[in-house]
C-alpha cells in the first residue's frame, strides 16, 4: 500500500482526487497575479550561469534552513563558489524531510530539469552538471523558456511607483511586434506597491524616497498635495502599462482618525526635521493607506495587503547581508478592529475596490476568513478575498487550513487561487503542488459522502477545480 | 468506497461510531439551552408561510453567503419575492459545496421535510413547492410541530430583562392545562440576556433602557440603586416563570477595579449627560458583570458568556439592514487576564455559579478550555463548562476543534453538549450533526485503539455518549 | 480491523512507524534534560510509601481532573487516606478518557508496573495493592530503580541559584566511587533557575531572596553589583557541580530599553521602600534576563525559557493549598516583539548561547517556529530550538502540532526532542509515547509518498528517529 515518493499522483489519496486534478486542473495555465520576479531577466530572456544561481542565488526559504543546519554563512550568502555553494545545499537537503523545500526542491527538479533522482551528496555533482548543462546550453531553459514550460499565462511583478517600468514597456513592445508567438509568451505587468511612500518612521529615507518620486513623475514636490499628485501620476502612468493590481507590506492596519491638515503637518514635519510622534506616524499611514486605496477603486484596480511580517529581525545579519536574506518572521500583532475600520471606511464612501487579504500569523485565518463577509456587497462574485498561504504558510499544511477556513467561513468555489509570490522561475511548481492540495482536499470529501459528486454537482465540483486553478483569477484580475 | 452523500452513516467513518451513533444518540431528546427562537412563534404556533420565510427570513448566514456570490442585495433583504429569493439561494448552494451551509441545507431539507434531492437551480422550483405545501397545508410543520418533530424537550429562549414574557407565560399556562400531551410539548423557559443593561457606552439609548425596565419593574429608578433593584425584581420574575440560565453578549471581559461610590458616580454621569471615560465605561461593565453573576448564583442559575465577536462592521449596511444582518465577524482581542480575574474575585467571594464561557476565536481555544479547569471546584462534576463551537465556530471542524481540545485540557465526559444558537425551528437538525460529530470522534479513536472498548469501559464510552447528548445537560441545568 | 488498546502498536499506524519505532526509537537511552524530581529522592533512593504517594503526591494534571469530576478537594489535597484518594482517583479515571491522562495512566501502570489491566473503580483495589506491594518491597521501585527501568542516563533538576545542591554532590560523589555500576545509574545535573532573582514585583519577598543568596555565595548585597557578583559566584558553583543549562519560567518576555544606572536605582528602591512603576519593574526583569543570558553564554550553557503560563488564577485555593496545586492556565500575551529584541540583543553583542524557546500557548506556535529561525547562526546545527509541547500541551495533540510546524518552518531532524518536565519518576513513560508520536508522523508520511524511503534517504530517516529520540540532546548539551 506504500506510495511511492513523488509519483503521478503525489499528495493525491484518492482516485477521486487523482480524476480531478489530471483531467481539470493539471493542464490549465498560470495566472500569477503576485511575484517577485525581475523584470530585467525577463526582458533580457536572462540565461543562468548555473542552477546555484537560479536556486540559490535569492531564496532565503533555503538560506533559513542551510543556517539551521549548521552551515557557515560563507556557503549561503558569502563568497563560495557555486558548486561549494551547491554542495552545501545538497548536504543540507536530506536534513529538510517533512519542510515544504523538500518538496519544491524535487518537484522543481522534476518538473523543470526532469531529474527523478534525489538531492543528496552522492548525486549533488550529477545534479548540478546536468541542471547547469541545460542551463547553459538548452535554448528554452532561460528565463522566458522557463515560463513557457510552466503555461505561464500572465505574470504581474512588484514595483514600486518611481519604477520607469522600462523592461516592461520593451517586453510588451516585443510580444505586440511578434504576433505569431503571443500565445506561447507570458504576458508580463507590473504591480503597484508603495509601501515606501508612507514609511515616514524612517524620516532621512522617505525624504530621499521623495526625491526620486518627483523626478519620476517630473514635478516638485513641497507639499502633501504635491506628493499625492505625483504619486497619481505614477498611478496613471502604471495603469497605462497595464497595471491592475497594488500590493501592500504591512506589518499591521492602521485606521487612525486623522484630518486632512494633521496629514499635511505631520508631511511638513518630516522636512522640518521634527520627529513625529507614534501617533503621528500611525495617522500618516492611514491616510496613506486611504488614499492609495481610493486611488485604486477609481481605476477599478485590484488592491492586495499582506501583513503581519515582523521583518529584520537579525540587526547583525541586517548589517551583514541586508534586508530579506532570511531573517523575518510571523508577527502576532491584534489588528482585527484596524482592519474592519479600514475597509468600512472605505465601503461607507464607496470606495472599496476589490481586495485580497494576506495574514501571515495562521492565528488569524478565522479572523480574516470572517473578516471578508463583512464587506461582500453582492456586486461580483467573491469581490472580497482571503489570499492563498503566503510566505511561511506557503505549504501544504498552510494551504490546506486556509481553504478548508475559507471553505468553512465563506465560499471556496470563489477563491482565485494561487499565485507564486517568489524570486525564481522554477517555483512556478508550486502551483502544481497547490493543485494537487485542492484537488486531493475535494477528492476526500467526495469519497467520504461530505460532497455529492453526481449529475448537476458532479459538473460544479469539475468546474470549480478548474475555476480555483485559472478561471476565477482569469475573469477576476480583468488582465485583458 | 466511495460513500454516498449523507446516508445513514453521514460523517460517521468507522462502525463503531456507527454502532454508537444509531443506538445511543440517535433517539435522545434535545435539550436546547439556548437558542433565539421568537417565543410568540411558540406560543401562537406559528405556520410559515414559506419555506423562504422560515429559511431565509432570519438566517444571516445564508445572506453572507448570497452576497460572496454576487447576489444583489435586493434578493436577500429587499423587496424580492419569496420565490425569487429562495431561486438566488437556490443558484447560490452550489457554490457553497464545502461550508456548513450546504450540509445545514440538506440536512434540514431531509430532516425536515423528508427531501432527498440536491438544492440547485434545476431543483429549486420543485423544493419549494414541496416545502411550501407541507408549511402551509400540514398540522405537523407548524412552529411547535417542528419542535416535536426533533425531539425538543426543553427549549430556552433569550429575553430581555425588561420583556414582559407574555408568550412563555400564556405557553407554559397552556402545557399545565393540557397534562395530556405534556409529554410531547416542548417546554419553553426564557434566558436573562441584560447586554442593554451595561451599554453605558451609548449613554442616550442607555437612558431609554432605563425607562423601560422602570416601567417593566414598576419602579422609580433614580440611582444605581433603583437600577439594581429594577433589575433584581426582574431577575426574580424570569425566575419565576422558569428561568435558571443567564446569557452575556461580550466582545471581551472586563474585570477593572472599582467602589461602588465610583460606579453609582458614573450612573449618575449617564444622566448628567457628562462623557464617560473609556476607564469608567469598563468600570460600569464590570460592575454590572459582577452584580448579574452574584444574582445568577443566588438563584442558583447557570450563567452564559459568549464573547469574542466584532459586531456591526458596516456601516453602510448597518444603516440600510440594521444589526444582526451579517456584518459580525471573530475579534482578536486577548481577554485571559480580565476572564480569569473576574472569575476569581467570584469564586473568591464564594459567588461563582455554574458557568459556560463560549469564545469565538478559536485561537482562543486552548486558553478557555485550561481557563475552566482553574475554577472547578469539586461540588458538582463539570460546574465550569467550555460552550461547544458557536455561531462560526458552529460546524465539523469547529465542534471537533472544541471537543479535541476539551478532551484534551478538560473531561469530555462532563459536557453538557450541544445548543442551538438559532432563530430557526429547522435548526434542530444541528444537534444530529453534533452526535454524529462526537461519536465519529470516539468511534475513531475506538478503532485505533486509542479507547478501550470492553466491559467496563465499553459501558462507559456508550454512556458518555448519551450522557454527552442528553443526560449531562439534564442534570446540570435542572429545569426541573 | 479494531486495534486493541494500547498493544504493541499502540500509536503506531503504519508497519513503517512500527518499523521505525521498533527498532530505532524504543530502545533508546532517556536524556530528561528538563524535570522537577526532587534531588533528595534520588540521592536518598526513595522508597515510597504507596502508589498515591508516587502518583497522587503532587501530580496537579490529576488533581484538575478530579476537581472537574466533582472530588471534593479531601480526596485531592486533603487529610483523606491514601487508600480513599487513590479509590477518588480511580473513580475519575474512566471519566478522562480522550485526555491524556488516561494514556499516561495506563502507559505508567504498564511500563512501571507490567499492569495490564484498566484502572476503574471495579479494578482499583487488586491494582492499589500490587503497586503497592512493588513499591514497599522490591528492590527495583525504588527512585533510582525507577529510572533505570526507563533507560534515564541523565537527568537534570531545576535548582535555585541558592541551592546548596547537596544531593547532588552527595550522588555525583557516591557515582564516582561506584566506578563498576556506572553505565547503569543515572547521572544526576542541576539546572539554574533564578526566576526570583527577578521577581521584584514583589519586593519584600524579593529582599527576603537577596538575604539568602547573600548567604549561599558567602558574600554581602549593598547594591546592584554586589548582587550580579554574588549570582556569578552561585552560577560558577552550579558550573562545578556540572549544570549546564539554565531555565526561565515566564509569562511574556522582557526587552525594555534601559541604563546599567537606572537598574541600580531600581534595585536601591526595592531597599528604599519605594514602589515600582510597572515599567521599572520591566526594566529590572529586562536587565537581569539580559544578564543571566550573558552568564549562560559565558559558560557554554543552554538557556530556556518556558513562557506564557498564566499562574495562581484561583486565589481562595492559593490561600488553602498554595502554588503549583492546579490552578494555572494558559495566557494570551503578545510577546514576539519583545522576544525578537532580547534575542537579537544578545545576537547582535555575539552573547546568544543557545536557546531554546518554550511557549504554552499553541496559537504561538507558528510564530515561535519562526522565530528560532532569525537567530539561527550556522554555528552548529539547531542551535536555537523550539522546545516540544509543554505542560498542557504535553500530549499526542501538542507534540504533533509542535513536530509538524517545527517541520514546516525549521528543520525536524535537528531537535533534541522529548524531556519530562514532571515530578514524577514514572512520567518517563512519557518518552515512550513522544516516540510513537514521532514514528508516527514520519511512516504516515512514508507510506503516503511523502517522504522517500530508499537507499540513501531510507538511512537518513532511520537515522533521524534514532537522533530526535537521542543523539541530538546528546551533542548539543555536552554533559560530558
Amino acid at each position: 500500500m506504500m506510495k511511492q515518493f513523488m509519483d503521478s499522483h503525489f499528495l493525491l489519496q484518492t482516485e477521486t482526487a487523482q480524476d480531478l486534478y489530471h483531467h481539470h486542473a493539471a493542464s490549465q495555465p498560470i495566472i500569477d497575479y503576485h511575484c517577485h520576479l525581475d523584470p530585467a531577466q525577463v526582458d533580457e530572456d536572462h540565461r543562468f550561469r548555473s542552477v546555484t544561481e537560479l536556486w540559490l542565488g535569492c531564496d532565503h526559504y533555503k538560506w533559513r534552513a542551510m543556517r539551521a543546519n549548521g552551515i557557515h554563512e560563507r556557503y549561503i550568502t558569502g563568497d563560495a563558489s557555486d558548486w561549494e555553494k551547491f554542495q552545501a545545499w545538497a548536504a543540507t537537503v536530506p536534513y529538510t524531510l517533512r519542510n515544504p523545500l523538500y518538496h519544491w526542491t524535487h518537484l522543481e527538479l522534476k518538473t523543470a530539469f526532469g531529474i527523478d533522482k534525489l538531492l543528496n551528496p552522492e548525486t549533488a555533482r550529477e545534479i548540478y552538471d546536468v541542471c547547469n548543462d541545460r542551463l547553459q546550453n538548452d535554448p528554452d531553459f532561460t528565463a522566458r523558456g522557463l515560463m513557457r514550460r510552466y503555461h505561464v499565462e500572465v505574470v504581474c511583478t512588484t514595483d514600486d511607483p518611481i519604477d520607469d517600468l522600462r523592461h516592461h514597456r520593451i517586453y510588451a513592445a516585443e510580444i505586440a511586434n511578434c504576433k505569431l508567438s503571443n500565445g506561447k509568451l507570458t504576458k508580463m505587468l507590473p504591480a503597484w506597491r508603495p509601501d515606501k511612500a508612507m514609511a515616514v518612521e524612517q524620516p532621512a529615507a522617505f525624504r530621499a524616497y521623495v526625491d526620486k518620486l518627483s523626478e519620476a513623475a517630473d514635478t516638485n514636490i513641497r507639499s502633501l498635495n504635491d506628493f499625492l499628485d505625483a504619486l497619481q501620476r505614477r498611478h496613471d502612468f502604471f495603469h497605462q502599462q497595464g497595471c491592475r493590481l497594488s500590493d501592500h507590506g504591512l506589518s499591521e492596519f492602521y485606521a487612525e482618525p486623522y484630518t486632512d491638515t494633521e496629514i499635511s503637518v505631520i508631511f511638513n514635519k518630516v522636512y522640518d526635521g521634527t520627529e513625529l510622534s507614534d501617533l503621528e506616524i500611525r495617522q500618516f499611514k492611514s491616510a496613506m493607506l486611504y488614499y492609495f486605496a481610493v486611488q485604486d477603486h477609481a481605476s477599478g484596480w485590484t488592491q492586495q495587503y499582506h501583513y503581519g511580517v515582523m521583518r529584520n529581525n537579525n540587526s547583525r545579519m541586517m548589517r551583514q547581508a541586508g534586508p530579506d536574506t532570511g531573517f523575518d518572521s510571523i508577527g502576532d500583532w491584534r489588528t482585527a478592529q484596524s482592519m474592519a475600520r479600514f475597509l468600512d471606511l472605505l465601503d461607507n464612501e464607496e470606495h472599496l475596490t476589490k481586495t485580497i487579504l494576506y495574514n501571515l500569523n495562521p492565528a488569524d485565518n478565522e479572523m480574516v476568513a470572517t473578516m471578508i463577509g463583512n464587506f461582500q456587497d453582492g456586486s461580483i462574485a467573491g469581490k472580497i478575498q482571503w489570499g492563498s498561504g503566503w510566505w511561511f504558510l506557503d505549504q501544504k499544511d498552510g494551504m490546506e487550513r486556509q481553504m478548508n477556513t475559507l471553505s468553512l467561513q465563506g465560499l471556496l468555489s470563489r477563491f482565485v487561487g494561487m499565485l507564486t509570490d517568489s524570486r525564481s522561475f522554477v517555483s512556478y511548481a508550486r502551483h502544481e503542488y497547490f493543485r494537487r492540495t485542492l484537488c486531493n482536499l475535494i477528492g476526500n470529501d467526495i469519497e467520504q459522502g461530505l460532497i455529492p459528486f453526481t449529475g448537476y454537482e458532479e459538473q460544479r465540483v469539475r468546474q470549480m477545480v478548474e475555476d480555483i486553478s485559472y478561471y476565477n483569477a482569469k475573469n477576476y484580475f480583468n488582465f485583458g
